[in-house]
């Protein structure tokens, strides 16, 4: 009893310092890779942010994992929950912030050559999935329920497709080239996706 | 005069024997790709196809555009312009078809390892362009501008982000995997996108 309660103390006051070195190393590794457009190594990571190598290993699998949760926390702007927004500003926002993060910082570059990695390194799928893509979809999700709670959208929305619909493109985009990253791009998305969901 | 005549003559009976030789280096390439869910060599595609290497080379600037086409040709049927089926049925099964095309065979992975190194390399990148997407998104275009024509689509759709917002989401689960490629993906896809395309 007593050990447990003494760890507990000692464990307490860490807390707050270990979670500045967390972001410390989030904000390193972003930094990086936003500077460079190519993915930093743990060593640059760890240098940058003054902590260990041991210790990154300690809080993250693999160098795609600590990159992605650092570029999600510098994007993290662009997937801000504002509840007091309509439901279709809040995700053309979204979309909008997506279009301009792949297009006009190294976001683009970098997720690109992580989408490569991912198609022969399984952990690098897990990374972007966990770290990248799920989050961000969820903030889209919760958006979509609150329009069908609120009564904007129609009931039985399909918020998987609805989701997949609304950034897929960009991403589709982004990889094949076919068209660019226009500046309306999301109002176009938006406009079509609208006249399938609101409610009437 | 004589010669370009004579050179004309000389051509003239050529064309169905190149056209049939061109033919079985499309057929080489694509059963070769799909029996080991790689991507073939130009010496494996010459020695199956019975061409030389240097043939092959004058018709395709690299292996990715002889594979490409060679995919686009075997895979042919799932864009079929069939202008005897409604506008909607006819797209769903584009859609349907990209499904199982890119979940049921080595194409998917193919495509995968495609998108890969077209990150890397803007030639592999300009063959996924031209000799894969872009035939395949003028097909569906088609049946869009066929809808509009026929009072089934809203005049004024924007045919560009319908082709997007249908086929997107089917690639983005190939790459990203937070999904399945589902038996009834197309239909969830073309339900949302026709309430916002069907002429009231």
């Amino acid at each position: 009893m007593n050990t447990v309660s003494s760890k507990a103390q000692a464990v307490r006051p860490g807390r707050p310092r270990s979670q500045e070195r967390r972001l410390a190393v989030l904000h390193a590794a972003a930094e990086l890779a936003l500077e460079d457009a190519a993915a930093p190594t743990m060593d640059a990571i760890a240098t940058r942010a003054g902590v260990s190598r041991t210790t990154l290993y300690k809080w993250w699998p693999s160098p795609s994992a600590v990159l992605l949760e650092g570029l999600l926390e510098h994007f993290h702007e662009s997937i801000e929950l504002d509840d007091a927004l309509p439901v279709r500003e809040a995700l053309t926002g979204q979309v909008d912030a997506l279009v301009h993060l792949l297009r006009d910082t190294a976001a683009g570059t970098l997720l690109r050559g992580l989408m490569a990695a991912s198609s022969s390194d399984r952990t690098v799928g897990e990374a972007m999935l966990d770290t990248w893509l799920r989050p961000r979809r969820e903030h889209a999700v919760h958006h979509l329920h609150r329009g069908i709670a609120d009564g904007s959208l129609r009931a039985g929305t399909d918020v998987e497709i609805v989701t997949d619909a609304l950034f897929a493109p960009v991403y589709h985009r982004l990889v094949w080239g076919h068209a660019p990253l226009e500046d309306d791009l999301a109002e176009r998305i938006c406009d079509l996706v609208w006249s399938g969901i609101a409610a009437p």
